[in-house]
């Protein structure tokens, strides 16, 4: 089968243990990591519902929900077109364009593209760094990946406010450092955080990621988490992270 | 040196293992919990600082930090009379009438009592919850303790942003299903959160408390520092508990 899949130079097929799914990255441009695959656990999608993933990159998040939860349409929104892509080919290399559809596209204008109060859930693994500086090419796909050059927090949430029906929910993962801002913006525009988990490294560390669920028109009331602990010891995986990967 | 002190029907003196500080305590009022023992280690009180404790209890917050830092003058506000005498005859069974100032005064004027923009520090280990449903008695010292019926996290940032000067911190513990309205509420009165911890009970549970410091004019950036869990298993601290305690 491998040999009918157009791969470019540079690029590789990765197995996602889920499904027989796969996915096709470029390490040149960016491998998606433990935040995405956490991500995709700790969103809840049920039957039916409809998600919107903001800046999908080579598509991880709609590939992995798609597998993992009975969502009925998944909607992958990516401003870089070798991204957008990339993604594609792997939802026709998994057969999966039924339910996956990849949209080339500015996050900023997620809802006049692709309609208003009109999904359940609406995802992101957005850029966790504020600053541009240091960035010497600022069209490079890494940097667009991890720096706030093309979708900022703000933008990310207020598109995230238009685009959800009313009590829809939104799942974010991002770094730590930034969680009064995050939850401060979910607040302000109305996405109230209802749960939240801190992902530690190890047991006696700080957390490195932040796993937040909010809820358009909710309540003032949050569930945080149990911790979750990566790294038993160095290298051995704690057997949560273990069944997430799906070992 | 017990025959001495004034005890009134009901009470009892407790030993805090700390610089031989005792406190009286009434258990049909309220006893000092680990929220308190945990907050005074979390705050970090500098040389010749000055503290203000909103809704000091029995005094135990003024009592530790007196005993655990080099801070210069501490003061505790309390609305309830009886608490605040209680308080006093701590202070002055320990000594540290020099150091520790209690004042009988309602928190929402604790600006105007205690002065504007002229404290180091804002230490307070509030009441927890929102509702006064269920209360039958509002005048009843645990309900004051517990429920927002004198005091509200509202007021209580307000008036911790008027108190300290720029620059200065506040640490607070809480419970975490408040915590969108907490940090949204300092980022709202320019206390920017600064420094956050979770306290969960057991390794795989569910925090209960959250400890979180503030400064008056901070930038937007936080630290979260590592899990602090209390239980190793049951009845058994964890060896940073008891280092806490000073078992």
């Amino acid at each position: 089968m491998e040999e009918n899949i157009p791969l470019k130079p540079g690029e590789r097929i990765d197995d996602l243990q889920r499904n027989g799914r796969r996915i096709i990255q470029d390490p040149a441009r960016f491998c998606f990591g433990m935040d995405a695959v956490l991500l995709s656990d700790f969103a809840e999608i049920k039957k039916k519902e409809t998600v919107v993933d903001l800046g999908t990159g080579n598509g991880i998040l709609p590939i992995l929900l798609e597998a993992k939860t009975a969502g009925s349409k998944f909607i992958g929104l990516e401003i870089q077109p070798d991204s957008a892509d990339l993604a594609r080919r792997s939802v026709t290399m998994n057969g999966t364009e039924d339910k996956i559809s990849i949209i080339t596209g500015d996050m900023k204008e997620a809802a006049d593209l692709l309609g208003k109060n009109c999904y359940n859930v609406v995802v992101s693994n957005p850029p966790y760094m504020v600053e541009d500086h240091g960035i010497k090419n600022p069209e490079d796909a890494k940097a667009i990946a991890r720096h706030e050059l093309k979708m900022s927090l703000k933008d990310l949430l207020h598109q995230t406010r238009l685009l959800l029906k009313p009590n829809g929910r939104c799942y974010f993962v991002h770094r730590p450092f930034r969680l009064a801002e995050i939850l401060t913006g979910m607040v302000r525009e109305g996405l109230e955080p209802k749960r939240m988990q801190l992902v530690y490294p190890y047991v006696d560390a700080q957390p490195n990621m932040v796993l937040i669920e909010g809820r358009k028109g909710g309540n003032s009331r949050m569930i945080v988490e149990k911790p979750m602990i990566i790294y038993e010891k160095k290298d051995v995986y704690t057997e949560e992270v273990k069944q997430i990967y799906g070992f």
